[in-house]
Order: structure tokens, then C-alpha cells, then sequence
């Protein structure tokens, strides 16, 4: 069990102690460096975020496939890192990027296409900066 | 077991089914609407995501304490979302939202305050835009 002073040096310490889930794993978040946008949210285990710091090339943990993957390396569509930061409590990973090409699978620029609004008649979705900058099937080979 | 055409639908459609993990939560990426700054990443139950789309203001579910909160409610902190977007496979959220005094527990604008960098022997952190805009222990009555 963590305790009180354990918490204090976890938050204002400049001792690098990543806090992995039970799956060993931590939230990031990557952002256009230019924009400010956010491109997608994905996972790294201990690896993946050594890797990403060492190399300054972002690299993820993929839970669906369990495989470490350096971002890009199918598709070309890298991520260059600016800037990485962890937050508060050391669980969560910020990393401001140059993204080369498309962050998400689909094909946009960002994961986060659709936008979500809410007046009267429940949540209700329309598309926001959705074009397209690739075509998946040719990227990947297959109809995602 | 989800099928291709269930992830289409999911992806490219325009109907609201997020996608909550065991825990019945999805990740949400909170950036401030001015600067593009990640000031958190926390989570959202259903009950809070709906809170948070029909009332404008950030509602998270504390894994650590186990109850639904509106942001702010305690440190008056409150967040008021400019924008809601969910990402490709409608398991993330990110919200743009207008800041009012500190996101962070520890006083500071943003969660984010301590850069990695991974120059020879090992991560190594330093504070940026780590300035206090408020006294934890004052707003909280103990210490964090």
C-alpha cells in the first residue's frame, strides 16, 4: 500500500516511476505539436515507454493485438516526439508530436473525428475535421 | 464477440455507442480550449459522460474513490466543456474545455507539469509550467 509520503514524492519528486496498471500499461495521450489536437489515446508498457524516450519515436502497447508496436511502422505514419511528460500521480503520458501523415487507422489526421453534441433527444454525433488522408485498404492491405 | 460490420458501424457511423471497458469507464482526455494544453486524463462511467453532455460541465467517475464527481465541486475548479469528441472506436473521450482556476490537485493549471527527457543514464525529469495557482492544503483542508 502506498503511503501519504510515497504519494508526495510520486507528485513533486523528479524520480521518474511510472505507475503501470495491473495490465503494466499507461494511458497516452499524443497531441499535434503545431495544433494542439489530440491524435489518438493509446497504452505503453514498460517497454514501449522506454523505447519512446530513448528513441524519440513513439512507440505503444497494443492490448487487442499484445504486441509492442513502434507507431508507423506499417503504415509510414510515424510520430516524432516533441515533448513527453507524465502527469501528477505518474500514470498518464502526454507526448506532443510532428505526426507524419495520419495518426488514426481510418485514414484522418486524428482519432477523434466525430464530435458529440447533446441538445434535446440525446447524444448526437457529427463528423469534425473527418476527411480522409489516406485510404486504409491500400495502407493496410484489408477493409477496416 | 464484435463483428467487421459491428467496427464500421462503430467507426464510421454517426450513432453514439460508447465503448466502456470491464470497469465500465472510458478514458477522457481533457485539453484547455485556448492553449491545447492536456490539463487531465481521467475517467468517465456512463452516468458521467451523460452528466457531462447534457450539463456543459466535466463529470468524471474516481476509480480510487468509487463515486461519481463533478469537477470542481470541491476546489470550485469546475470545467466548461467548449467541445466533446470521441475517437475511432468510441472507447476515448476529449474534451476542450474552458479551465476555471487549477485543473490539477496540486495547484497547478495543468496535470502535466514534469517533462521526461532521456539524454544518457536514464529518464530524468524536470518541472515546466509547474507554478501553484493555489494551495492544495487551503482548498482541500489537508495535505496532498
Amino acid at each position: 500500500m502506498s503511503t501519504s509520503a510515497d504519494q508526495n514524492e510520486r507528485e513533486e519528486g523528479l524520480k521518474f516511476q511510472p505507475k503501470f496498471d495491473a495490465s503494466g500499461l499507461v494511458t497516452c495521450v499524443a497531441t499535434d505539436a503545431a495544433t494542439g489536437d489530440v491524435l489518438m489515446v493509446a497504452h505503453m508498457n514498460d517497454e514501449a515507454l522506454r523505447k519512446t524516450i530513448e528513441s524519440g519515436e513513439a512507440w505503444y502497447f497494443s492490448r487487442s493485438r499484445n504486441v509492442l508496436w513502434r507507431k508507423g511502422e506499417t503504415s509510414g505514419h510515424t510520430q516524432r516526439v516533441v515533448e513527453l511528460r507524465l502527469d501528477c500521480d505518474q500514470d498518464a503520458i502526454w507526448i506532443r508530436v510532428e505526426q507524419v501523415g495520419a495518426a488514426c487507422h481510418t485514414g484522418r489526421h486524428s482519432c477523434f473525428y466525430r464530435a458529440v453534441r447533446g441538445e434535446g433527444g440525446g447524444p448526437r454525433l457529427s463528423f469534425v475535421d473527418a476527411d480522409r488522408m489516406f485510404d486504409p485498404t491500400k495502407v493496410y492491405g484489408k477493409d477496416t
